[in-house]
């Protein structure tokens, strides 16, 4: 199909005020966002991308420095060199301390020249800084009530951290002014998890724990850390990405139907699961979930450090960078149904999967097919390429009676829609400018997050035990197969009902 | 995939002794079917074909006659003459006059030979000779208890000679030795609808009043009767399809769950949903059913004549070409869901499509998205190309919201398996070869659909009415549109919903 450009209507003019715009995210996931929906047409000629930093470029030497960092996105989206200009002419640059913002008239100016439009205060900044970016705004009275303010995590280390990052921000911004970003929520394939879930009669009946077996969830990484060892060795797995990316997810899958799909309904319908997860006493914490950190291995042929050797990371760190946990979402729809989630670094390769595995057939009465039969799952992929498939049994073809063989039915994006996917950045930068928070998290959500996810925190880090170490390259620790083995259930391998 | 040759094992050398062997059904469905079977290394090559006819061919006159009739199946499936020759020489040809069995000796002494083959009397006969045939074995002394005998159509043409006919092949065989033919229960999709319902979980709770909207059948002919008004013209569309094709279609789809996918089983649950048909009185029958006739019109940009016209047609005939039917099965399952079936010669184009409607989702969760959402329909698609789609809503891809639209997850054979799917009397043939009845019609079904379909056939044909002419080349009649959108619902159109 043709992009159907009625469906993509130009947002009224606004401006993005991205703070730490000449870090990484702003580089790397930002700016090429705000570049791909101008090129789609989606930007006003007036809307402007305001970035400051404590560094001193002007506009010119910003511009440069994003051309060079953009250059390959450019080169894939621009047909024109207009197109770039045009792009490159909305942004401009300001040294901003927010520590003195009296030092930050000038940018104030350019922001006072438009007061009636919405200002997208976008914060890719580090999440301490939230509370001092906040009170700086609003001291330079640019806080009006059509502006937003985009967090990123991580939303504290803790409850305690977390609300204080909040009630900083809260100080400043109204709830329905605050975005909190998880980019996947923004991704095509959970928003068709919703339309799967809710605008289809075929499956709203069988979702729940008389027909679903079980859930799994994978998000796996091959990249390690990096260089973020001063952050990620004090955060780890648990709290970078299962108390927030899997939690959604998990939100979003076990949740009952929102009255209308908007910010108010969806979220108090998340939050209803978020307050349904079976807290883990010390004991169920040991049981149920799995820690490990890898060692020194190869992958895609390459040989890679063990995490202990990363630079930045300390001697003998029991930081995890794997989490296997077995969750249960204590209501009626989800009795006894199990929620296996799993993320780590340094895993075989990069893939983020969930699958629905309903229930076997209670009873097969195709003569010796028994063991042929395979219960029906729904796997949702949501990396590296997005898809759907939905796996059933059929009759192999062929004139020899009934035998049966599994076969996906391929919802791949790729395939059925000729439309290139959007990122999730794209789709939830314009969502901030036109103020839907549907697929952004609300802080109680956060906040419920943190409640579940601490006593386990403080199981895991109160026991002082090292994490298991697995070697890179592999998909973690063996006690992770363990954890869903001893119920009789496997973990499906990411790619494994995907081509 | 290959071919797996473990799954088409070897059938034991058997007999197939073929009454009316020159005539149309051997030559263009019965012989090819072997020769396919034969080809795959399926026919032991002990396994004989005897044809026997009132012709007075010999074995060299009637290979001949073969040789020339099935000369494109060979070329398409012979990779190698030796192959040819092989099939070839597993011919025979008897003249034998089942009025005058005492002149067939040496057609018996061919058989007497190997008694204890399993031998298949397959009778592509009329149906008058059915009972003259069986007397004329039985005479012979051929009739050994691993015999079977292969019925075709039509099977009566009331319950009266039905039951007659019944009961003079009663006389000889037992009713475990008879295999009554609906090559419609031998094509692929057919057999896969029993594999997506009763080897998925997925599907079966689903299926039944409280999910289920209505169902559809279309059975669509292009061609017209050809040089067949001799029969046609006494039988009509009620008799020749909608009492046998679309009835044994109907009970697939509603039966219960079998205990085993077995003839005795299958049959058994068969045979409760045409007994649970609901009856229909003289006054259902004027408001529930639509009999047409062709006249003249246009075919693929051919004009054809009308049904009067074709040579044999009595005068003014009251023959009806066309038949829709709003049927209703009177169980707990099927409670107040209508089945929609529609048959016809010379309509728009050769198609068979089972459309299963699921009811609307109760309540549009998306903003501006409820006059979008389409109820979720499985279609199975039997001719001209097999296939499977399951019709349901996505999101449409883009950053502008969550906005629906229809995607169909296919199943098409050909591109989903690469093997080359099996005629359906390929499947059959071997069926009976290897004595499984499973997919052939008991006579409780066949009488119990003469039950249901005789006080339609009397209501009609004792309103003397005339049916109503619809173009050659279009949909049918435009009362069958009535019948259907009169309770709020249409016709999906085959070839609708599949590229």
């Amino acid at each position: 199909m043709q992009n159907d450009r009625s469906f993509r209507p130009r947002i009224p003019p606004f401006d993005l005020v991205l703070f730490g715009g000449t870090g990484d995210l702003s580089l790397r996931k930002v700016l090429p966002a705000m570049l791909r929906r101008d090129i789609d047409g989606q930007l006003d000629p007036a809307t402007r991308i305001l970035a400051c930093s404590l560094d001193h470029h002007d506009a010119v030497a910003y511009r440069a420095l994003v051309g060079a960092a953009l250059e390959g996105v450019r080169d894939e989206v621009c047909a024109t060199t207009e197109q770039w200009d045009r792009f490159l002419a909305r942004l401009s640059h300001d040294h901003v301390d927010a520590t003195a913002p009296d030092g930050a008239r000038g940018f104030a100016e350019a922001l006072h020249a438009h007061p009636d439009r919405v200002r997208v205060f976008y914060l890719a900044t580090s999440p301490s800084l939230y509370g001092t970016i906040s009170q700086a705004l609003a001291q330079l009275g640019l806080v009006t009530p059509d502006s937003r303010v985009v967090l990123e995590k991580p939303l504290g280390r803790d409850l305690p951290t977390s609300k204080a990052i909040h009630d900083a921000v809260a100080a400043v911004f109204h709830e329905d002014q605050v975005y909190r970003m998880d980019h996947y929520l923004g991704k095509e394939t959970v928003q068709n998890l919703m339309a799967l879930r809710f605008a289809n009669a075929l499956f709203e009946p069988m979702w729940n724990a008389t027909y679903v077996d079980h859930v799994q969830i994978t998000v796996a990484e091959s990249l390690g850390i990096g260089h973020r060892a001063a952050y990620y060795d004090r955060f780890g797995a648990v709290r970078d990405m299962l108390q927030n990316h899997l939690l959604q997810l998990v939100c979003l899958l076990a949740m009952e139907p929102p009255g209308v799909f908007d910010a108010a309904s969806v979220r108090a319908k998340k939050l209803e699961v978020l307050r349904a997860l079976r807290p883990k006493g010390p004991d169920d914490v040991l049981r149920d979930c799995v820690f490990g950190q890898y060692g020194p291995g190869a992958i895609g042929g390459d040989r890679v450090a063990g995490y202990l050797d990363e630079p930045g990371v300390a001697d003998e760190s029991h930081t995890e960078t794997f989490v296997a946990a077995r969750v249960f979402v204590d209501t009626w729809r989800w009795a006894g149904v199990p929620f296996y989630l799993r993320t780590g670094k340094r895993l075989e390769h990069r893939a983020s999967e969930i699958v629905v595995r309903f229930k076997a057939v209670p009873h097969v009465i195709f003569p010796d097919q028994a063991h042929q039969v395979v219960a029906n799952q729904l796997v949702l992929r949501l990396q590296p390429l997005e898809g759907i498939k939905l796996v059933l049994m059929t009759k192999t073809p062929g004139p020899g009676g009934i035998r049966l063989r599994p076969a996906a039915l391929n919802l791949g994006y790729a395939e059925t829609f000729k439309t290139p996917l959007p990122d999730a950045y794209e789709r939830l930068l314009l969502d901030t400018a036109k103020g839907n928070q549907t697929l952004f998290m609300g802080r109680d959500e956060v906040e419920a997050a943190w409640s579940w996810v601490d006593p386990i925190l403080q199981a895991w880090e109160g026991s002082d035990r090292p994490p298991i170490r697995y070697a890179a390259g592999t998909w973690g620790p063996s006690a992770a197969y363990g954890l869903i083995e001893r119920d009789g259930r496997s973990w499906v391998e990411p790619g494994e009902t995907f081509g």
